[in-house]
């Protein structure tokens, strides 16, 4: 019998990402379908299913040799595999799993996209060889992953991960896109940076290279790592948020590991100590040595986790 | 053959606390042995092994009745059984599982107390039914316990649930008992309470009932319920560091349920609706009508968690 094969799928609003994997996690294929958002988006679920039973036929695979598919979607997914929503889907409610089990006669496993990318970095990436770790992503928002004893912690509403949307700033005004106030991710996401330097610079009087050039997350490290004392006082706000919330989050799990990816991640190295110095500060005696370290597997995290999640 | 059975203990700074149970969680028996810490605490598991084995010749137990033993220590457990210290039993680094089982020959579980009671809330109180739930037992100091699939989560450091040291208030300047600031216990355990209520009243004017007679939890909890309007400022100040914490935690685990015990517990009904209010607004939107509700076993929750905890 040839090897053992298993697909890992990462829906996106714009694309589909699809992975074909060893058992072990070598990669061995990768390609891309549109998504199709029309219609309810009711042709999403079809076209990957058609486009995974091409690419069976094309490299001659055996049923004998397919393990199963997982699949991360963006939005609250139960232990079921079931979507309740995702907006960038037009989905309502939606039997993800049993959905594609129907047209493929495998094994299927759905997750949440963030928490799926967790379970990738943990078999692949920055979280190789640890069992539970937290994923923080710090892109446009700010997402999450909680793996515990190697699982997906997927929570009763679909919501376990969501540490964009801890509450850090009971004393906020302006609204997070979820309605509430004081949301980590209006602090500590790319956006949510931007935010803090706009605020800063109003207040301040101060000289500094963010007043030149367009204001962005990249601009506010680069600042940094160029020495701007401005950049320094605006990152060290953002860092003692999140290093807080990290804190708070190694309470709760108290991960092996915490695995920081995401847009602003690219700043690397200087967004670790910096991270470091408040996680430090904040956490637990016991906890404050947990490593803090890089996601290494970018956009892909999603299809290695996903191929995973279908192994278990 | 008779009936099958399980141990489960307790051990306590001053007692132990022992119960024997049916494998469907119905309590047939308890009794208590002194905690003798003197020598490090080296007799302790001893006497515990010596009075299970009194209790299976006093009851005619049959080996193959036994299911196992868990039992519960106070301080890290890891998933091995093993813990890293335990300040009141005047103990260092001991494999508990393994010394338990070495002088029982049956098998044994160890776990963190307040981890254990949460699975004893579970199995047999407030969180019968849910498969995942996050106890708070606000106590001398605030403790917790998550549950995730039916188990304790332990940590990496045996340190999850550790949430009374979650890091709410960045701006103040005395110190936990942890060595650390700002912890969530300093606002919102017994202790806590009192704390606040005492800042308050230096700071205030007001007339009180709080002015008159020893201030304690219990009375503030008391003046709260007979409409005094300083209780109430007081209490909502409590219950905006509780509940928007437990909103953090439901961020990150997404439990189905959170059970609140402990002495401060004991205030009821108007406790957890203070709690709910603060809860709610700080919680993210699809988790802001998980129940709180209230433990049920009180201080034989331990006994019925470890119990269960052998089951696994």
């Amino acid at each position: 019998m040839k090897a053992q094969v298993v697909f890992g799928i990462d829906v996106g609003g714009t694309t589909v990402k699809c992975g074909l994997f060893t058992a072990e996690g070598k990669l061995l294929d990768t390609w891309e379908i549109p998504t199709r958002t029309e219609n309810q988006g009711s042709r999403i679920l079809p076209d990957v299913a058609e486009s995974v039973q091409a690419k069976i036929r094309e490299r001659g695979i055996q049923p004998d040799q397919i393990l199963g598919l997982g699949i991360g979607v963006p939005g609250p997914v139960n232990q079921k595999g079931e979507i309740s929503g995702a907006v960038n889907l037009h989905w309502g409610f939606k039997d993800v799993a049993g959905e594609m089990r129907e047209m493929l006669g495998m094994k299927v496993r759905a997750g949440n996209d963030a928490n799926v990318a967790a379970l990738g970095e943990m078999w692949a990436g920055g979280g190789k060889g640890a069992s539970s770790l937290v994923m923080v992503t710090l892109g446009t928002g700010v997402g999450g992953g909680v793996i515990v004893d190697g699982k997906i912690v997927a929570g009763a509403h679909g919501a376990a991960g969501e540490i964009g949307h801890a509450a850090m700033e009971p004393e906020e005004t302006e609204h997070c896109n979820c309605g509430n106030q004081g949301c980590l991710e209006q602090m500590a996401s790319a956006t949510g940076l931007v935010r803090l330097a706009r605020r800063y610079l109003e207040k301040s009087e101060k000289d500094t290279l963010l007043r030149r050039g367009k204001l962005s997350a990249k601009a506010v490290f680069d600042a940094y790592a160029a020495g701007d004392a401005a950049a320094a006082e605006i990152v060290e706000e953002f860092a003692g948020y999140l290093g807080r919330a990290m804190g708070i989050i190694a309470c709760v799990t108290d991960p092996e590991r915490f695995v920081i990816g995401g847009g602003v991640s690219k700043a690397g190295q200087p967004l670790l100590d910096v991270l470091e110095k408040y996680y430090r500060r904040y956490a637990f005696p016991a906890c404050k040595d947990t490593p803090l370290v890089l996601a290494e597997l970018g956009n892909e995290a999603g299809i290695y986790g996903a191929a995973r999640m279908a192994l278990d």
